[in-house]
């Protein structure tokens, strides 16, 4: 979507006429900026559950939407998050519990971005209002945290299903019982979230199912792509039709429908959503929101551009949204917090890691995700003039990975958004190296595992030609709905793929070129070929040479001086050694080295160290090597040890015992001892990495420890 | 959509008016009943490729479907097949290659079950037509067999997203070049199959990309419910229309639509492909076809059912349909060959079992999957009255695995087929468990591959309490689509999993007791549970007690006594022994007594026996108890070994080394060696079992051979 050039325009361009704002939207009455001011919050500092919105006269509801609208921006500009789509969703929410009944009402919110305002709401207002306790609630909703939060949920398009669950078992009691604890079952998604498969399952399902079911969808219009193709040509001439123009996507599958254009305007969603309240049948809301709504210095743009809603043609809509858009994404804590990035239309999926960290944008080294995304389209870029088949694909995440806003634009046709749609856009590649192109997919490990069917089947069972770039992948501090943990145990078990694991930028863009070597191309892969990006082990070591004790900076003679897929996969020995051999894999591997350095000073032990570079074979020439002077093999990997990689190293000399002179006695040197150092196979939420090696033994001191415990 | 109780009509009941053929359907002239009589095809016989289907006179494609009709069912009575949904194409598929250029003109055939047509017109006729040739070509498409099939499918949903990438390649190369080798792209896709998300998704990036994309929607209305819900009911108003009725699902996606009514007309079919021929942007050709048109005996009711599709109502429509699948799936190779079953009326997804196995319904003993699933639902069954909220989830896969028609009647709202939907599925029934509810996910392993991501997000990161049956997992015989070898690697690995793998039909049914034990109950599980199906192992020794040498038939006091986590994860030791130690892994649990007995009788060796009766813990109460007496541990599992299961043991031993007096020497007796038997990292195709078996070393010999080299 965000592959059309020329389809974006400044706020000069848009025919956005400056005007007073739209009374509807209640403005914040102080400025975001005043950082060290705590928010004048009278009314929402007083709401301890939503039995205190339905308490408030009704004429205060929009002063308390001001007080929210003015704490989200405080609590943005001094702790980031996603605060656009928050900011569209302050009236939606105010009037969700001033209406329904949480938690007997059951809301879901589709991958719970935009729950803030509902946390406000539900007893945790402090931890947005007092800087002391911002780091009090996670960026999701979480039933630990209260009662009112139905689901931990970090990525997209769920929560039709999962309100259809809800809804099926409040039936059943109603039906067997008479009654039920559960009462309404709302679920709240955007148009961003809907480009994805199992949103669509979803609504096929609904109306199939019936009965009470009322899913709101909040449309701010930040799908848009333009007027031409897709769901959101049809949804933008439906909201310029106030509802009413067909093709009615909704109707198409089977659902009632209502059409609410003033989306930020509390009292008109107070009364939309009493009308639907207690319907005995599954009926979609779509209110029109404004994303960023309330952002000062815009937003006049935004109300003007919002109020001309209802008499431009959808073209000049979307572009006059995009102009907002585009200045809301100039403002950092309105962009890459949420790494979907700038200018990319999605807000459907956030990747973690800025969530931890977001002070990224504020000027601290870039990450290793965009650090090695640049490179990567740094390196792509200059083919494309020659390969017409060459195209990256970014299912709606290309900001946080480095494929910037300047690449795409250049990039043309060689870049797609596929929106929110990891399956389609692993069956799209398979379909682009079928007809001889050269597709590269790119996206958070954790997102990948939404196509981990087409990996199966239309990628590796067809030895399709497809290049992953699989970001984020292994441990990392990420909230655990976006952990990389288990990228490993995901595609290097998968038949006929190749999972690449570099250790060096050097050797990613020597992966990157041999796995987008184009077709027919004398040693060129046969099938897929998954490259997992380096992360924060290798960036730190790039970026501060003393890290690898023993190659220092990586030696130019250390490549592949041939790209055949035997050289790929010869997994190469660093430092040749006795005693012990240390295999640090990927992000692990200057841990190896350190701990072969920590191990020749204070044991005198001289280490094997190895990089084997892939996850997916061994090498069984250098495994048999170590064989005559190793006792011992450490093999480290920052992922989860279950279905991992160094379980195959210790399966593979357990499964090829060598008997000495016939007999079955053990003859130990012949058979050295493995021991794995990784992850434990659970779910980890925001434990910074360096808490996270220690857990896991992934230190110098452990692995030292481990060593001399065996000699 | 099968939950409708009431729903589904006799012939007698459908209002359809026996009446003379439609004469636009190519009816037969022979009947398939004469299974000993070669089909006499002269027409067919002499289409090498699709140009001879270009050079026939334009009367004589009638003549060339009726002797593809004839041929299709003559091969369906005697071979087995998807020969329902290949009648219903036979004159699309003509049309097809009647105006398309195949292979410079892509088709991608979404699942590929309906290409046996285009097959027979590429040049693989004879494999329909001679029986002695009949396995010469596999029931999906595959390119190392024709150059005019473009990827081995067994999945739904995907040709629209595949066809994307074909078409995106063309469209850079014309751009680049001027011109290209590839012509028209075409997507063939059924009703059905248009439940999956990724279809979806397919659609909705068809039209943002633009340029030429035909897809061709087969609909057979064998998806309808009814007229109230999801997308089916607005999809027969359409019908009915001719076309023109909105909503209009791909009008509502961006795309071009055209109405073809008459599906089963060669000559309009011609038609309307001519038109759409060399399009400068994404068209759907939405096709109303009959599945299983031409079936003899029931052609009269079909023909009447087809014509008055024009003059009913949508309600009248699906229930005339509705009879006469009905009465089609009367016919064994019509209903259960698919695994789609008996009276289901999605076509879009098989499983791989029968099609192996043609003869499976003439009368050889039930197959694994039907038995424990009948044993399953009977279990269920008598809980509905007392559990409102115990549900059976079935992603249109009932039939196959013991789901029958019968039980889906009584359940009524405690099954849910959710149509060819496993994200969907799990995700739903994450909602069920969150309102308290008990759901039951039950298909074939290789399809839940469409769910992974909801099992790590909703179903495991959430603790639902969701029980997932899981059929055909492990080894089989099946096609390459459709095998079960990696099922471990996928949901062991997921944190927050308890995966039990049962050994018998009784703890089958005690694993089911426990893992849908009623929330709050003591002893329940605390999050979801994964219950791998017994297979054909299993079964065998169930029904034939001497291959269970040690423990003969299932022991009533084996049986756990108590339900708690505890008690459910704990092996069970069946044989005390020494020396050796065998632990068998769900259907390898009765090769482990074997093995067991053969080492007695051949060495003299009493080996432990050990049913480790589940793959997502360790028992390390055993595991430590056998270091005293056992040299030797062997893991059998007959799936992937790499991220499967016995290298888990492997790896224990390896990082639980036993020092022996503080040193580091090795003391054999403390430090078990491990052996794992299991499958090889790879992709089988119809590769019989027991020569899997023997591949893998899965057998008595093996393992006694391996047993000996250690003593």
């Amino acid at each position: 979507m965000s592959n059309m050039p020329g389809k974006e325009f400044n706020i000069a361009d848009s025919g956005a006429t400056k005007g007073t704002h739209s009374p509807t939207i209640a403005v914040p009455d102080i400025t975001h900026h005043a950082s060290n001011t705590t928010v004048d919050a009278p009314l929402l500092r007083n709401i301890a559950s939503p039995a205190d919105v339905k308490a408030l006269p009704a004429n205060q509801l929009m002063q308390l939407c001001r007080e929210i609208r003015a704490t989200l921006l405080n609590y943005g500009h001094r702790h980031g998050g996603h605060i656009g789509s928050n900011l569209g969703m302050v009236e939606a929410t105010v009037a969700l519990h001033r209406v329904f009944d949480s938690p007997r009402d059951r809301i879901v919110f589709d991958v719970s971005h935009q729950s803030y305002v509902h946390k406000m709401l539900t007893g945790r207002a402090l931890a947005y209002l007092e800087p002391e306790h911002f780091s009090e609630v996670t960026g999701f909703t979480n039933p630990d945290e209260s009662e009112h939060d139905q689901f931990v949920l970090g990525h997209t398009g769920t929560s039709i299903s999962l309100t259809c669950g809800i809804a099926k078992t409040r039936n059943a009691e109603v039906a067997s019982n008479g009654s039920s604890a559960i009462g309404n079952v709302v679920a709240v998604i955007g148009d961003g979230s809907l480009s994805s498969g199992v949103a669509f399952e979803g609504l096929n399902n609904a109306a199939e199912q019936g009965g009470n079911l009322i899913i709101i969808f909040n449309d701010n219009e930040m799908s848009i792509a333009g007027d031409f193709g897709g769901m959101y040509g049809p949804l933008a001439r439906l909201r310029a039709s106030g509802g009413t123009a067909q093709p009615n996507i909704f109707n198409a599958f089977g659902l009632d429908y209502r059409y609410v254009e003033a989306g930020n305007d509390v009292d008109a969603l107070v009364a939309a959503f009493e009308e639907v309240r207690d319907t005995d049948h599954p009926v979609v809301v779509h209110i029109h929101t404004l994303k960023g709504a309330g952002y000062e210095g815009e937003t006049d743009a935004i109300s003007a551009t919002h109020q001309q809603l209802q008499h431009t043609t959808a073209t000049d809509e979307a572009e006059g949204i995009t102009a907002t858009a585009n200045v809301l994404h100039d403002e950092p804590w309105h962009s890459d917090h949420c790494n979907l990035s700038d200018h990319n239309p999605h807000e459907g999926q956030c990747e973690a890691s800025h969530w931890q960290n977001p002070d990224a944008s504020l000027g601290k080294p870039e990450d290793p995700r965009k650090h090695y995304g640049k490179m990567a389209m740094a390196a792509l870029e200059p083919r494309f003039a020659a390969e017409p088949g060459l195209v990256v694909i970014s299912p709606a995440t290309p900001g946080s990975n480095g494929i910037t806003h300047d690449f795409r634009e250049r990039a043309g046709s060689h870049y797609v958004d596929t929106g929110i749609t990891e399956a389609h856009a692993v069956a799209f590649a398979a379909g682009i190296a079928r007809a001889g192109g050269t597709p590269v997919v790119a996206t958070t490990a954790s997102f990948f595992q939404r196509a981990y069917d087409q990996f199966f089947q239309e990628m590796s069972l067809n030895r399709s030609r497809v290049t992953v770039l699989d970001f984020l992948g292994g441990l990392s501090g990420s909230d655990n709905t976006h952990s990389g943990a288990y990228d490993l145990a995901m595609f290097a078990n998968i038949p006929q793929v190749t999972m690449l694991v570099p250790t060096s930028g050097r050797d990613f863009l020597d992966d990157l070129a041999w796995a987008t070597l184009p077709a027919d191309t004398a040693g060129a892969p046969v099938g897929s070929v998954v490259i997992r990006v380096p992360g924060e082990g290798v960036l730190a070591a790039e970026r501060n040479p003393e890290l690898l004790p023993i190659t220092g900076t990586h030696n130019a003679d250390a490549i592949r001086s041939e790209r055949t897929l035997e050289g790929m996969l010869a997994w190469r020995v660093n430092q040749s050694g006795s005693q012990a051999a240390i295999l640090g894999l990927g992000n692990t591997y200057p841990l190896a080295e350190r701990a072969a350095a920590a191990l020749a000073e204070s044991h005198g032990i001289t280490a094997t160290v190895i990089d084997p570079r892939q996850c997916t074979s061994l090498d069984t020439d250098v495994l048999e090597s170590l064989r005559e002077r190793h006792s011992l093999i450490i093999t480290l990997e920052d992922g989860q040890l279950e279905g991992g990689w160094g379980e195959k190293v210790t399966a593979y000399y357990a499964n090829h015992w060598q008997h000495s002179n016939g007999s079955n006695k053990v003859d130990k040197p012949h058979n050295p001892r493995v021991l794995n150092f990784g992850a434990t196979k659970e779910f980890t939420d925001r434990v910074p990495l360096s808490e996270l090696n220690k857990r896991y033994g992934l230190t110098v001191d452990a692995i030292a420890d481990a060593v001399t415990r065996c000699f």
